[in-house]
């Protein structure tokens, strides 16, 4: 099967976005990618919303070669089939990878925006994708498909913009976040905002790059993507050297994979460390029951999209109970909703990986979204009165 | 209940200790206090090991007013009833509150240790624990008490020292760190030691104090301590100011409380950073079963003491699973071993706080204790045939 090559585009919105915070951009860029073909009447269209270090670049490979994040699961003849549907990712605001985000030129100052780039929320994000449906011509998302903070942007689309998508895909998801999600992703900004190479945040100015800070936030990251168990089986306890050194450079094979891992992150992937801020408040913020006397029910009374829910069991980020509150508070209205609680070992991270059972049900559920996005022969639905 | 006022005394040994590492130390000092009096057969003896940020100040109240960090649990008429009992509690070698350690001077530098203190073990500390054993004429403890890191040295003792102890208490423990719970250290580490004031250890050297880093070490440690549910009901998404700030400043209860916690620990509180490392350090190294093929039965079968070991619901750090660990491998040996799963919303810390099923446990099992070090009258014991 040949690779899907692909290269992102850009939209330029000129109008100003008014922000959930107060303030506002004068105007913005989003990157996105699309893949397959937009069907005629325009019901083909899949948004894949990204997680908090992911980009627009989903699927597919680029002009680099590189792989994108979920290729795995979209393609030709993949769960999402790019054969049947119109497949769009874009980078969210505030992102790292080409949206205008805090590595962009702030236009009022001619400078990189860096930490004066504003806070955004899960809700500003679906307002400025909804500038992006628009430009392509779609009136109605086929589906919207996002895990993690992906998952959570879906919702915030199914509860802002009802009729723009008639299903919505959460995966590994959370109506919220605990306080212990909070705590963590606390602990990730402490250690990148106390790293003198942050600079305050203009550490692209000052030509600096919180190297220490970013890599802690991503090894604390990781360790709340791995389940226990898969470490366990993963690493256990295997030294590097076989013999226990007696000080403190990377002993424990955990250790190197962590440590590779945060550096990587900071120094190759060259993540932004405002964006990393950035996301992190955003899923704090993501509580779309509080403008409903947090009620989630009431919050999700105006959803009209259907919905697969999808958790993974040994997911401790956002556990399957995370996934239930989302699942009762959609039958609380009656809403059309399939849920899999996933047998994995492999944490959150599992929603990413390949996995028999969360692929079957997915496959089949984007088959019935095809179903919905295929103008009706008239004989699919109805016909026999039984 | 009049309060129990205590002071410190201090254990000098002038003979070297030979380390697990392979250095050894030209002498030490050991910082203990104790609580009741030794009976005439000296057979009333409790040793207390403390955890990972604990010291030799275990109960009553010191000479600055402060009260011991297991003070609810021990004193006159309470859980380890000083009135029966001869309590003692060391501060470990390397640690920061009195005992050799990192910020003590180097006799053959004339210098405080810093980082050239050698990375000690729990077998180390129980090794030099025995001197001050025999230093207070005590052939045997009645029994040895610890939890969290204090549960291994427990174990650490009636492996290596089978006769010296009658009872072992091994409380909210695991007889080895599992991928993650090293993983969690190893970003402590980091964290410390990528703070530029951390200054390669020798920061007091330097007059300069690793604030940030020991901050965001202690941070992470606190929420491992706690249970998602326990900081769910104690914070959950409470807001400090009650509305959003759309800023990076403290936020969420949550991020209060912690980061609160890490600034109390560096500077008000002013634990060593170097003594948080081989702390870290030797709890990534306890392996007991590593020398016996990894078969922790075997690394037991020598033990003759009898065991209380209890475990708390909701404790990730240190599952009940890690608990039946150990019971598993007492049992193959048919040890004398009584264990407690002990229902708790407050995760790791449970061990140190009011508990009614826990008290009553822990309790009881003192009354064996203290039966089995009280002369026998040679009525108890025997007497009718049934």
């Amino acid at each position: 099967m040949s690779e899907l090559s692909v290269s992102p585009q850009t939209l330029k919105v000129e109008d100003p976005l008014q922000l959930s915070s107060g303030a506002s951009l004068p105007g913005y860029e989003l990157i996105y990618e699309t893949y397959g073909e937009l069907n005629a009447d325009a019901s083909n269209a899949i948004l894949i919303c990204h997680a908090l270090s992911g980009d627009h670049h989903v699927a597919g490979v680029d002009d680099e070669g590189k792989k994108g994040w979920w290729d795995g699961y979209i393609g030709p003849g993949k769960t999402i089939n790019t054969d049947q549907f119109f497949v769009v990712c874009s980078n969210n605001l505030g992102g790292c990878r080409g949206s205008t985000g805090p590595t962009t030129i702030n236009p009022e100052t001619g400078k990189v925006y860096g930490p004066d780039f504003p806070i955004v929320t899960c809700r500003d994000w679906v307002n400025s994708q909804d500038r992006l449906r628009a430009h392509l011509g779609v009136e109605q998302w086929a589906a919207i498909v996002g895990g993690s903070m992906g998952g959570m942007q879906v919702l915030q689309w199914a509860i802002d913009y009802p009729d723009r998508l008639r299903h919505a895909v959460v995966i590994a998801a959370a109506p919220k976040l605990s306080a212990q999600n909070i705590a963590f992703n606390e602990v990730a900004r402490r250690a990148i905002m106390s790293d003198p190479d942050f600079a305050e945040g203009r550490f692209i100015e000052k030509d600096t790059l919180p190297k220490q800070g970013l890599s802690l936030a991503r090894m604390l990251g990781h360790l709340t993507y791995l389940s226990d168990d898969m470490m366990g089986s993963k690493f256990g306890r295997e030294l590097r050297e076989g013999k226990l050194q007696y000080n403190y450079d990377v002993e424990f094979q955990v250790e190197s994979y962590l440590r590779y891992q945060g550096e990587k992150f900071a120094t190759k992937q060259n993540f932004d460390a405002n964006t990393y801020l950035l996301m992190t408040k955003a899923l704090d913020y993501f509580d779309p029951a509080a403008e409903f006397e947090h009620d989630l029910s009431k919050a999700l009374a105006k959803a009209s999209a259907k919905f697969l829910v999808v958790s993974f069991t040994s997911d401790w980020r956002f556990s399957p109970q995370r996934s239930h509150e989302i699942v009762k508070a959609l039958l609380d209205n009656d809403a059309n909703v399939s849920y899999a609680e996933v047998e994995s070992q492999h944490g959150h991270d599992a929603f990413l990986l390949p996995n028999t059972h969360y692929e079957g049900i997915f496959s089949a559920y984007m088959q019935r979204v095809y179903q919905d996005s295929t103008p009706s022969t008239g004989t699919l639905d109805g016909g026999n009165a039984e």
